[in-house]
Formats: C-alpha cells, structure tokens, sequence
C-alpha cells in the first residue's frame, strides 16, 4: 500500500506484576480482533491499591493499527 | 476476570439544559451498545451561541467500559 | 461569506449559582457590544471561598466570532 | 499580614447530583479542619457509571487557603 | 435530530506530497465506513525520512461523526 | 521605541484550500484594522467536512502586533 | 456588581533588565487605555540575545479586568 | 458512606532497582501514616546517574486516599 | 537512607518586590514546620494589581521534602 | 543493530512559501552533517509577517536519527 | 564550580525487554561520548508490535550532564 | 541567508542570586562554543534548598542560534 493509512484505539491494561505486563496484556487482546497492529503509546500509568501494596497496574495505551484499503 | 481490559471510546454528548445532561444523554447512548460501561472523564466543554444565548452545551468525554475475553 | 474569519475573546463570567450560569452571563455580556457569536469553549473553572461554600464561580471562556469583511 | 502564604490541597469531591455539589462538598469539607480557604480551581471531572447512569460525578480540585505565621 | 450525538476515531493518514493530502485521504478512508463525518482536529504531525527527505507525511487527526439513534 | 509592547489577537482564518491560505487569509483580515503586525503562532488546525472531503481548513492563530506608545 | 465579569487581554511587555520589569511595563502600558485591571498569569518568558547577552527580556502574560455593565 | 471524599498528596519514590518498586516504596511509605488508601497516579519519572547508569528511579506519583467525615 | 522517599506540598508564596522573594518567602515559611527540605518548582507566576503596578507578586511552587521513615 | 538508539535534535527550518517547505529545508540542512535520519515530529508552527503576509513560515521540529554504536 | 551549568540531550532507547532497561541502555550508550551525567526524565514511551507483542520498548529520555567551563 | 535554519540546544543555568542570573549564565556559556546566538525560552525554573533558603536557582532554557550554510 503506497500510503498507508492507521486508525488509533485506545485501551487500558492492568496487571498485579508490572507496568510491562499490563501492556503485552492490552496488546494481546487487541490482537484478538484487530490485525496490523503497528505501534503503541503509553498514555497514563495509575494503579489501586490494596492492604498498602498495588493491587493492579493500570495502564492506558493507544494502539496503532494499519487499515485496509 | 483477574486482570480485566478496558476500551476507552470518544463521544461528544449535547444538550439545551446542562454541561450534566450533555454527559448523560452521551453515556445513555454509548449504553445502547456497549456493555459493561465503567468510567467517564471530560475532556473538554464548548458550545454553540444563538441570540446571545448558549444554544448547545457540547461535552467531548471518554468512556472507559471493560472488554470481555 | 465565502471563507469566513473568526475572533476569539477571552472572558471571565461569574456567577454564584453554578458553572453554566456564568457561563451565561459572559456570553450575554460580550453579546452586547459584540455581533455573530458563534461558540465558545471553557478554558478553565474556579472560584472564591467564603464561610466554607462557593462564593463565586468563576468560569474563563474564549468566545468566537464571525468578523466582518 | 502584609505579604500572605497560601497552601493549595487537592481533593475529590463526590455527587450523585452535580459537578457543582461535588465542589461543595470537597470544600464543605476541606473547611472542617483547615481554615481560611479562599479559592479553588477544577483540576478534573471524571465519574463512574451504573446501568447507563452516571452514579458519582467525580470532581478533583485543588483548594488554597491562607496559612498562618 | 434535537440533542445530537458525536463520536470521535483518531487516524493517522500519510502523504508522499503534503499535510493537507494526508489528512484528506485519512478522511476519505473514514468516510468509506462511517456517515456523517463532520469535523477534523489535528493531533500531530510527524514523518518518516528517506535519503534526506520527507517520505511520508504522518497527521494524526480526531474525525467526529453524528451517530444515529 | 527602547522597549517594544506587544498585543497578541486571536483568529481563526479559514480556507477551501490549504492551511496556509487559511492563515493567510487571518494576517490579511488583522491587517485591516491593525498596524504593525510582527508574527504569529498556530494554535490548533481544524476543519468542517462535507461529502467526505474538508470544506474548510480551520486555523487558529495568535498574531502579535507592537502596540504604539 | 454583583457577578462581575473579567475580560482578559494578551501582551507582550519588554525589558532590557529583568522579568518583572516586562511585566511592570506591559501592565502600565494596559492602563493607558484599560480601567479597573485586576490580576495578570504569565504565559511565557523569551528573550532575544545580543553578544552573548539577554538583550530584551520579552514575557508574554494575560491581564484580567473588569468589564462594567 | 454515600458520598465519599479523596485526599491526593504528591510523593516521590526512589528505588535502584525499577519503576515498580519505586512506586510501592512510596505507597508503603503513606500507608504507615495514611489509612484508606484507594489508588495512585504516576506523574513523572526521572532519575540520577552514577558511573553511567541509573543510580536511583525517582517516581513522582499523587496518592488517593478517602477521608472520613 | 538508602532509597529516600520525598513529599511534594503545593504554596503560594507572595511578595510585593520580586519574584525571587515570593519563592524565599513561601520555603521559609515551609521551614518552619517541616524538616529536610530539598528542592522546589515553580508552577505558576501571577500576580494583582492596583493602581497600574503588580501589587502582589504570587508564586506557587511545589516544595519537596525527605520524609523520615 | 539488535536494540538501536535514537537521538533527538530541535531545528527551526524557514521558508516564503509553505510549511512543507520549511520541514523539508531544515531536514536537508541535518542530512548535511548527520547520518541515519528517521523521523521527525513537528513541535511548534509560527511566522514572521510583513506587509500583512507571511514572510518566512517557522517551523520548529524534532528530527530522529539512528546513533552509531 | 561555583555555579554548575548543564546541558540537556534527547534519545530513545529501545529494549525487547523492559522499560527500564531502555533506559539504561540510553544511558549507557550516551556515557561513550558525554562526561558528568547527572539526570534523565522519562519524555515517552512508546514501541512497535510484533506478532500480538511488544516487539521493542521505546522510551525517550532527556538526559542532564554537567558542562565543564 | 535568504531561508535561515536555527539549532534548539537545551541548558539548565545556575545561579545563587535570580533567575535572570540563572539565564544570563547558560547563554552566556553556551556563546563560548556556539556562533550567532538568537533568542532563549525558559522552560523549567525549579532551585534546591539548603537551610531554609534557595541555594541554586535552576532554570532550563532552550536557546536558537542560526546554523550556517
């Protein structure tokens, strides 16, 4: 395709190990239904906490992802 | 769902009455066909003017809702 | 007008009941000595404190225009 | 005093009815146990939501008030 | 429709030539799926370099659309 | 003049064509009924779209003048 | 008055000397021809260099007044 | 409670080992002091180095907890 | 302390002559009720005005501080 | 090269006629004395006017490049 | 030195396998070439997808190192 | 030079007296190595503390110089 082109979706991961789980867990799933994902950012890293400790790691991301013509 | 995945969606809701009733009617209609609607956050407030008057109360939100495995 | 040009002001309405009301009072207010308010967006929302409640509301908006040839 | 200091606090107000009561409500609080509050500024507007309604309007904000010598 | 309804995608449309053809065709994509495309805001602009020259143009662009009841 | 004032203006210029027309188009229109015109900022590029294609390229810009003593 | 309303202008005040200086002289240049000025933020501190040099501090700052009725 | 209120204040956690541990050194920090914690924010992440490596991951988070009435 | 954990608190500091002296007056009032304190950063400059002059010069700056363990 | 670094530098290119031009003319100028270009994002689109027209489109951006082990 | 001056360089660093080892590897490879360096701040983080996985993490950094006189 | 192309460099200036101090030491630091200096944005001002007092002001400014042909 000469000119591509890329449609962004947006998804939050979460993970009770890191900050690096949480997103191979949102690109996993993205990649369930979605083909030609291409590249991510991280947008926002939050978490809840639970007896003291991260409960969960929550990490938005968006996903880049090239549509077909 | 251990670690559950979130999908953030955009919506611009609109209303005569209220910056509120603009965010209802957008989660109303994002309920229609999304389920398990979680979260929302504004993004950013405008509006259209008639007669010296705000006409539509215009709310551009993100609506967090998690996605089934 | 074939490709009309805009103006934004930025103004400051209060109000002592709520964000949408001095929201109202800016626009009425620039509507008196300005023609072919269009929109406007929200820029930021404040307000004073007295006796442990909201004073004033404090809601700065930039106002868009149409301005004439 | 002639050149006052101010401390800023941020806090989230909660409402099932309105942006503006959960400003209220973090102030009406924040005023039983620190005094001389004089502004406030809205720093986010999130919520959650319950069968397509929004259930609390979440409203962080960040209160000052003037601190002693 | 008396209180519409606005949905936003992010795309990223590319263009050997200029900013303006990418984000027309990133448009133009969108239109093949969705109705009622009416406004743009664009995000980034970026580009991929080949031999000391642009080679793509990359305008990352929010598209909104009414959404049908 | 030792030390020079400026005043910044806020248009939105629009333009069928290109993005540069379109801030062209605002410097013109300022330039009418201000002197001294210095230089100007993009704010944000937007646009209308009809028929899946922009009608109208949308920039906002701030443009500086100096103002006279 | 019971809701005032504010208008905020945009200047750019400069100085051979220092920051506060810029913002001094914008200030009393806006008070030529502005009445009731109440607060100003600054926006932005630049500066041009000469041999090594600041030779014109140049601080962009929006100043706030009362618009009366 | 029906409406409950948050506190967030602002820590930075260090830790030569990662992100992670950086932020739960903070959490376990305001957990001895604060009750109620609910969640967590990363606001920046920086560092210093020694001898060409990452010497302490210094992690700035906001922490919110809910006060009691 | 092998891995130090720091407090970030939020004032405004005022003062009618400089903004340097706003920023010393707002650490030395911190001083006076906490210990160990590190480094701060300035947030925002503004400031009132009366007769044409800054009045007050108000500085808010975060101030981070070691915590004991 | 397995795990590549990138390192990023700022340049302002200027042009008469368009932004494209300018991105173009400061990415010749880099490929003059660095090798490896990638990318480049723009940052920030201003100008100079004369005469009520653009004079010199200034277009500041980051431009990416391999660095060589 | 009485008054230290420092400079700041920008790079991406990339891993297959963490966030922070990215930026030790930046780091590391910044350190062949610069003397004194003291700081980085995360900017970004970013990376491109393989096979439904983070292929490379991308983060990018500034770094801070002191310049000699 | 009909079309110039300016460098960004980014510095951190220090200084025991004021931020202007601060900004006149890195540029004047960087004109020891650096030709044909222009303009300066400050883009951090941060300070350590020591004793109740600042001891450093630490200002980040991003300094422009043409580059030559």
């Amino acid at each position: 395709m000469k000119d591509p082109i890329y449609k962004l979706v947006e998804l939050t991961g979460t993970s009770t190990t890191s900050i690096e789980d949480a997103v191979e867990k949102a690109i996993k799933r993205a990649s369930k239904t979605l083909k030609h994902l291409c590249w991510f950012q991280i947008v926002e890293t939050r978490g809840n906490i639970e007896k003291g400790r991260v409960h969960h790691w929550q990490v938005t991301l968006k996903i880049g992802f090239m549509v077909e013509e």
